[in-house]
């Protein structure tokens, strides 16, 4: 007998309700019963993202919406200004280059958010940027992103703001209409507690003046289409059912909880955690901008970080992240986002803590265990 | 109490074997574990596909795997000859257009097969034609299509054969290497057994030569990049994990009942569908050139064939398909592909009947129903 447990960014837990909805038989995508499942989703949707516009919904990865969002926006040869402060600011820069868009790029240090104070410089340099281009919570590194701020900044330009919020939607606070994001995306994986497989991406009315003008080559995800598709309560495509399904009973338990209870018990967990490898002496890799959904903390020295995470999957069953990219054994990072709760961190830092003594670190045992335990009793 | 039964051409019914192996706890894609899954699926795909070569799971729908063959192959302003025989076939050349390829089509009447010969006039006219793009089964019309012919004349031309087979695959024939198929497309939600998310593109050598040449842009569909990681068995977007499993389970199953096992069922359950519609004296749509998985059947005369089709899904529960586009409320589609057999296709045409009756078409009671089961009897 071996029980798992998932502690990574995506995918993350299951809840049993999810699941259970996925086992249901199929049903037809053109019909009144699925209709009603659309209009469903649509509603959960616009309060997870907290907007009152659309959001469409793509039989896709994440990635695949972040295609959506730069091959709807641009026409070739048009400036985009990237956010660059890990892996998946890179994925931006990455994308425009493939679809011959100009990335201006603000490289930031990886374990460091951005000064939301370059952008405006840069913004008021170069005047022919249309997009700026950001990451909620950039998984690699652990760090959140003052998206509040950056808003408030290119909300006054003729820029729109595009927020990668794959990691971080539904987990954390994202006001997309108050904030003046521009055009969100997420994925199904991460905090909407499903499986991958679903792209999102929301889009404001100055969004959809560029998505008019673009000429960027599109048919899958021409969000023209979305929209057209999306009036008549219908998707374009064919739409991945029972995914869908499972998103109506995955925000039916979001709507419950409540934004603001779900973003708290984020909190907790995440003060938690950090609050466990400093017990440990296990530096944060992101001190500064440590987000609420996926800490990254330095492997100690002498210590392998693969090995680590290895062990501690293969012979324990409990899967946390290791470095990527540049960060690869460097880093080991520990999810705490969606379907997951303060006695499956508790578990998680048990095992880090024995794979920990078994490697021959030293440290007081049960003391990271301690340290979660007292912040959850507050 | 109400039952449903699905006989639409796509989706179509999912095992319990898929609805059970998505129910499970999900687990993470950069693992050992899925590692073995991915294995497992990479191999059944192949016997599937019945290739030697590479098979690429995306995760998108149907025309997410159309798009990316498109993607792929070409660069702007290349030539591309487009059967187009229904809805499917436009797809191709709508995908062209948006693509900057120029389309050269063959209209086909809808209803008919195209004429191999056709096709080889088009390429000795044009040799710039570099990939000839066709629809094993066109579902709007049920009209499947010469592959083997075709495949024939296009070998010894410079051009590709690419196939949308994600209406077929698994449920008729389909050699993709035998038949010098040089791109086959499909998608989960039809012979697979699978919930729609999933799309399939395999490649033969002579396509990987365009496919290195193509200069249109891509990011997330390009191929280069799923081939480097498939090398290594793995994806290079998150994919779609939990529809990956199911699939695990819907080959095995393929495999354990055998594809030429596989497609007598299908024949036989087409030949009890055309009986039946004999029996009632409705008319086949594509009498010449009728596929396996679908059997289209004009609506007669004074019967309001979009009443028909609803009466038979909200009032009973059995859901068939209406017509699309030009063929709206002209005829009736019923699916015969996937996880049916022979008492779901009783059951269809024991409903059609009733729902035939009640709207006062005249015809001999439980005609259909004995014609079908005729054919199963022997």
């Amino acid at each position: 007998m071996r029980k798992n447990y998932l502690l990574t960014p995506g995918p993350t837990p299951l809840p049993p309700e999810v699941r259970a909805a996925m086992a249901r038989p199929i049903i037809h995508h053109r019909t009144p019963q699925f209709q009603e499942v659309l209009k469903q989703a649509n509603e959960g949707l616009k309060y997870v993202f907290q907007t009152t516009g659309d959001v469409f919904m793509l039989a896709s990865s994440g990635t695949g919406a972040m295609e959506a969002a730069v091959v709807n926006l641009f026409s070739a040869g048009d400036t985009a200004l990237v956010i660059q402060a890990g892996k998946f600011g890179e994925r931006w820069t990455e994308l425009c280059k493939a679809y011959g868009v100009v990335a201006e790029v603000i490289d930031v240090e990886w374990g460091k958010a951005v000064d939301p104070a370059k952008i405006q410089a840069a913004l008021k340099a170069n005047p022919k940027i249309k997009a700026v281009f950001t990451t909620l919570c950039e998984t690699s590194t652990g760090v959140v992103c003052d998206i509040e701020a950056i808003g408030k900044i290119v909300k006054d330009t003729p820029a729109v703001l595009v927020v990668d919020a794959i990691s971080g939607l539904g987990a954390i606070d994202l006001k997309t209409d108050a904030w003046a994001c521009d055009m969100v995306i997420s994925g199904s994986q991460k905090g909407l507690m499903l499986p991958p497989g679903l792209g999102f991406i929301s889009a404001s009315p100055k969004a959809f003046k560029l998505i008019e003008a673009s000429k960027l080559p599109k048919y899958y995800y021409d969000l023209k289409k979305a929209k057209k598709a999306l009036e008549k309560t219908d998707t374009p495509f064919t739409p991945a059912i029972t995914l869908i399904i499972a998103l109506v009973e995955a925000l039916k338990m979001i709507k419950q909880d409540g934004l603001e209870n779900i973003f708290a018990r984020h909190k907790k967990m995440a003060d938690a955690t950090r609050a466990a490898m400093k017990a440990l002496g296990l530096e944060l890799f992101a001190p500064t901008a440590a987000s609420d959904v996926v800490t990254a903390s330095k492997v100690p020295a002498g210590i392998d970080g693969e090995k680590l995470v290895k062990t501690m999957r293969d012979t324990y069953g409990v899967t946390i992240a290791g470095g990527q990219a540049e960060l690869k054994g460097k880093v080991i990072r520990f999810a705490h986002m969606g379907y997951i709760e303060e006695f499956d961190i508790i578990a998680g830092i048990s095992c880090l803590e024995k794979v920990l003594a078994q490697m021959g670190y030293k440290f007081q045992m049960g003391s990271a265990v301690k340290a979660a335990e007292e912040v959850f009793l507050k």
